[in-house]
């Protein structure tokens, strides 16, 4: 049998952990799979002396973790680290220097610095696997950078963000508020005791821009993404939503319009019918329009131990199979500048949300509003019939141009009838 | 940039077709995506003159496609004649023999003879890509012989055939009978005039082969595999299948009983809760039960032309990048020969269908047959007021031995109130 692969694990949380698991486990098969026995040669973590379940005692300790970037003993680099700056950076761009592989689950880092690290990758006849950086239950990036190769790839729907997504289902399930469901989702471990990076969609705007570069052939442009989370989302919305037959869904989407890029990461209502509007609770779903292809959807549980390091397996056997794609499915010099498109001249139909008092006039004025910046109404639901007190008013439009909604959002603001902010989204069929 | 990827092109029908024209179409970016040019050498077909929409004029012409295996100009042969013996099966040894690739959508000769081809590959350092047989809308082949490579795969579930999942769709929607439906089928163009291989299970079977040959990492063995096809299966069926919660859905199951293999190919009925159980229409769906990952369930359009020639370039593109992988995912010398379990011994919950006359007692009958084969009544329908005449008796089972189900069969045969064969269907959930 050939020379194994030989790996450094940099990184020993939760899915490094659950790497050298399987390593250990499954270690037979992974060889006949893989053509080659997967070694791991040296690991690296901030304690060494921490209680981690499995038994590292035949593997080299490394203190710091960039010094695999120059063992020659090494093959694949496993950065388990994470953060897009620091160590994370530092080990990536060394180890891939050295002419040395890595595989990641970082999407902060490829995020913000993958041009750069793509160059460096194929300046120096490596690779990097970053399978388990987006949706790491579902092969995506195997399926966009391989398996859909031959299409002129023209959007990417996903939703890509398990504890947004579990959020929104509990708090559809139970009727429950923002807040008590985020403390619940806290308590059950499902989200982070500082959940920023997940709920204001910092998380899955790090992996849209990673799926965008791959389907336009665009360098990833996280700084110029629109990104809203989901705070802003309240029981009202949940229900009136489901009322009209939707339900509000974190969406990453990506769209080529005539050249030019159209992407956001915002909270968005999908009719129930639409196979994105069913996936719920902790599961991820990105579906990919492509030339040739009709609604490829994958599906699949997005995070935790299991789906994370799974995919951090499956590009280490690409590498032990000797597989080299460019990083994002094009050699980075060919990668072009994204273009992106003027939102406020896109299209789309609308949900809104207005809390006004209940006073005569009311409908008046905002109907006004809207008929003055040419936004025809497609149903409309006030059912508070408590005269001066806060009620909500929902709405839905036809197809309105993105700066005529905002428009009327300003103006809607100058009522004195209209007493919060308008909580606004996109309605989004698949194409 | 490389020397191009030389191919040749057996077979001009539909998704040769097809092939060709995405090769001309997106030459550009297909050249980057697979790190050198696509070069179509020449073509085969059994009428040169064919109108077929593209042109052929710069490629050669081989009157014999066998001849593409001993031309030394050429490193793929792209196999898109078809059928399990024959030409095809001649071209793809001596393609193999001779060192090239292959790429092909025939699942009939992998279902057969997979185990001998995977051999001549492997000794001749050549490679099979096969993603276009099996749902080629979905990439299932890569992403269970390389987006899964790091678990143990214990299941596979799968609804493998369009037409058959088009037509149960139909008959649910309209009421329609099956006669009337194929019908209508052929006519649109989701049936084939000769319907045998779609309806009777053997196209779906074919695929289950080779998903379970890759899971298990077994010699594909379509000839042990029990099949059933979907013409048993009447309006009523869908109808009270709808009743219970149900639809019905003609699934492969393969999955690893301890190390034995259960695996039928037969309609089912499924929970519409269940992911399988709103996959309508002629989409195709693959869930992979793994030890790491939670529920991935791919889904797309599985046949006609773009979707399976997407699969064929996807294939293309990886053997000009230089991915050789074995065909079942391990070395053909380590593939086993697999082990059946005795169906008989399985358990499962059921749904039974029986015509019956509506006469006094005929109830009692049944379920003293039933309670004498230890099986137990979940739920039960009779709902006919017309004594003397035929009525449908639904029922659904708790647990109960494939084989209590089946001598129960026997006995009902025997009362003189039973007037038609069963229809005993298993209930199946994903694990």
């Amino acid at each position: 049998m050939a020379e194994p692969l030989r790996l450094g694990i940099a990184g020993l949380g939760t899915v490094g952990t659950g790497v050298v698991k399987i390593i250990q486990k499954h270690a037979d098969v992974l060889s006949k799979r893989a053509g080659r026995p997967l070694k791991i040669v040296c690991v690296s973590a901030r304690d060494r002396t921490k209680n981690r379940d499995i038994d590292i005692s035949d593997y080299d300790w490394e203190e710091d973790a960039v010094a695999m970037a120059s063992r020659d003993d090494i093959d694949t680099v496993v950065e388990m680290i994470g953060g897009s700056e620091g160590l994370a950076k530092e080990l990536a761009e060394k180890s891939l220097q050295s002419g040395k592989n890595i595989v990641t689950a970082n999407k902060a880092l490829l995020a913000h610095h993958g041009f750069e690290l793509a160059k460096l990758a194929e300046d120096n006849g490596a690779s990097i696997g970053y399978e388990a950086a987006v949706a790491g239950g579902i092969p995506i990036i195997k399926a966009m950078r391989e398996g859909f190769a031959g299409n002129d790839m023209t959007a990417v729907y996903g939703i890509l963000n398990g504890t947004c997504n579990y959020m929104l289902t509990q708090m559809r399930e139970t009727g429950g508020d923002f807040n008590d469901i985020l403390k619940e989702a806290q308590e059950a471990g499902y989200a982070e005791a500082d959940p920023t990076f997940d709920i204001d969609g910092i998380d899955a705007g790090h992996k849209l821009a990673l799926l965008s570069a791959i389907a336009f052939g665009t360098k990833p442009d996280f700084d110029s993404l629109k990104i809203k989370g989901i705070r802003q989302i309240t029981s009202t919305d949940i229900e009136y939503a489901e009322e009209f037959g939707y339900r509000i869904k974190l969406l990453g989407i990506a769209r080529n319009e005539g050249g030019k890029l159209m992407q956001v990461l915002e909270p968005c209502v999908v009719p129930v019918s639409n196979p994105l509007g069913v996936i719920e609770d902790v599961y991820n779903a990105v579906y990919v329009a492509c030339d040739s292809l009709e609604t490829p959807l994958l599906t699949g549980k997005g995070a935790g131990e299991g789906p994370t390091a799974s995919a951090v397996m499956s590009d280490i056997i690409d590498q032990a199979r000797g597989l080299k794609i460019p990083t994002f499915g094009i050699p980075a010099n060919d990668l072009k500048d994204p273009e992106w498109t003027d939102l406020g001249q896109t299209s789309s139909r609308y949900y809104l949300r207005l809390a006004v008092l209940d006073k005569p006039g009311v409908i008046a004025d905002i109907s006004a509003i809207l008929r003055d910046q040419h936004i025809s109404i497609e149903g409309l639901v006030q059912r508070g019939r408590d005269p001066g007190q806060e009620v909500p008013i929902v709405l839905t439009t036809h197809e309105t141009k993105h700066a005529d909604m905002l428009k009327a959002c300003e103006l809607f603001k100058g009522l004195d009838t209209v007493v919060d902010e308008p909580c606004l989204m996109r309605i989004e069929e698949l194409e």
